[in-house]
């Protein structure tokens, strides 16, 4: 091998030869011993937190005032662990931060349970918790209780990261796909299918250089400035797996709306679209990691709009389309030469472990 | 192949030659159309409630009315996914409950996040969801929210199950292992040891036929029966993986005390107690998942001990040991001979992958 050839390990490169003292082995996961320094060395001095470093089977906090919380989970397998513009563990906060921010909550508190592979170079976990502290920082969250279960060799993949949780929804804030209504206009925050074609492109799929970077972000800062301009918002959503057009048919079916949108003004980045042309994708489809679409009555449009577009996450935010009586249920484009088509849900399969 | 040999996958009887229709494929983690039916045809009939239903991307639930709460989340892995006395499924759900449970809450409701493997046949996870079902009605706590996604073949094992959980904590209630006090006494609730050895044998690792069945089981129920009975419940466990042994030193670093064990009095299944001798384990380092450890005061002990033996999953429950002052950090045996050994946390890794 050429020794100035780097050695590229999950997209990261590696910094050293790497001994058997440098990797993940089974014995991280017996729960004894190992485990615990694992935890103390390598979990805890990125994530600290007093209620994460009390070490009990459960974290303890104090019930928030307000009179309803939402709580979710989400499961990360993304492949190359890390990417241009982010990386599992980035991703693995914001995914459950977007969720909650989504649903009106104000995100408080994380958990996270890792599968580890056996063999996972720990310098690649590392790297992982430090993008978690980062994206826990940027949404005001904290990761208060965790789990470690280690995997044999070829019976996972690198990192898996699943973290759940919990938020405070303020008094009065009521948004889901079915309250959308007739009039309502649908605003995106920002240029699609960044993250998609990202994953993609870090993994040598493409056959040119693109220059994409993942918009992967904790939304809730943005999210809380667009519910403080305006009491006009009637759903949020981030629309990641399947892309904008997946989470356009499900607010079609959840409120029974028709939705027409306008293809002139779909916001999509030239090398997305280059990428996309070439292979055959259409970025509608394409997932995004840091993006949201809002609907919101026509008179909180202009409000909403410039709240966005005030927030560092929210500059390129532009209204796509609106909610209609007609066609209930379904999604239409209204498309450059003037014609209609119907936009469907992701059907199959497109681009595999891309979150 | 001999036609009359049943194919076991995953400790499973396959009930009929499978077609590719019958397993997860790629598609099934897109977040489009093949997830929507997946998650309506597979996941939504055993775990059905109101909450799940909703379908949105958080739960919202009512905070509940006492002021604290506990959260935590566990990853399990376990292989094979079907063993005797237990599955992944409700290994998921007992595991969560129960670390909640032993932080003094009552458990209410849980995430879960499914990482499939692509070729798993979909009988394997409509078995593993129905036991999720039967533990959770069995803990009295429902899943409210979940995420699926799918690796491709060779990338992850089967199924893999990350739960979160959420439970509220009556006021009053206060345990944890610094909470131990010098003549404290230990109690166990039962014979240890039963789930490690189960899930080896299912694997076949012993080289006789064993009658082993593991211990799974939700404890909330066995707990909320020990704090009517008495308020002298200092800390409570449930000893997992590294078992009684790791769990114990545990407790003593966390609250500076030394804790003497009684050999003779610690409770091991004939057959448990077999299999570990021949294969050189001792069973106070081998995993638990329906058992727990209670250390209370002396005055407590008659009435946490009767409520305990009065309840179905504490039938069997004894004193085994004694919290002191002298030795702290340090667990001791002493042995049937009359001398006194110190007791370690589980350096290595012994049985991988039995949670």
């Amino acid at each position: 091998m050429n020794e100035e050839e780097p050695v590229v390990i999950h997209g990261l490169v590696c910094p050293r030869p790497l001994t058997h003292d440098d990797t993940i082995v089974l014995g991280h996961g017996s729960g004894g011993r190992m485990t615990q320094e694992l935890i103390a060395r390598t979990f805890y001095p990125p994530l600290e937190n007093p209620l994460l470093l009390r070490g009990d089977d459960a974290a303890i906090f104090e019930t928030p005032p307000s009179g309803r919380m939402a709580f979710c989970t989400d499961a990360h397998i993304v492949s190359p662990l890390f990417f241009p513009g982010g990386d599992i563990g980035r991703l693995s906060i914001c995914g459950t931060v977007n969720d909650l921010a989504v649903m009106g909550a104000r995100p408080l508190w994380l958990t996270a349970s890792f599968i580890l592979e056996e063999g996972l170079p720990i310098f690649v976990l590392e790297e992982a918790l430090k993008s978690m502290r980062t994206a826990a920082e940027e949404a005001g969250v904290k990761v208060v209780a965790g789990d470690t279960k280690v995997a044999e060799r070829g019976k996972a993949d690198g990192i898996f990261i699943s973290t759940a949780g919990v938020g405070m929804i303020p008094d009065g804030r009521e948004v889901g796909g079915r309250l959308a209504r007739p009039g309502d206009v649908v605003l995106v925050s920002g240029p699609l299918g960044d993250h998609g074609m990202a994953v993609l492109a870090a993994r040598g799929e493409l056959s040119f250089e693109a220059e994409i970077r993942s918009d992967i972000a904790p939304l809730s800062g943005l999210i809380e400035a667009m519910f403080e301009a305006s009491d006009g918002i009637h759903v949020l959503r981030d629309p990641t797996r399947g892309g904008v057009a997946t989470t356009l048919t499900e607010i079609a079916r959840q409120s029974h709306m028709g939705i027409v949108l306008e293809e002139a003004v779909i916001p999509v980045r030239e090398p997305v679209a280059a990428a996309c042309e070439m292979l055959g994708f259409d970025p509608l489809y394409v997932a995004n990691e840091g993006k949201l679409i809002a609907i919101v009555t026509p008179e909180a449009e202009a409000d909403v709009l410039a709240a966005m577009r005030a927030h560092p996450l929210g500059r390129e935010s532009v209204r796509i389309g609106q909610v209609t009586e007609e066609n209930p249920g379904r999604v239409l484009m209204k498309t450059g030469i003037g014609g209609m088509r119907v936009v469907e849900a992701l059907s199959g399969e497109m681009l595999p472990r891309i979150c």
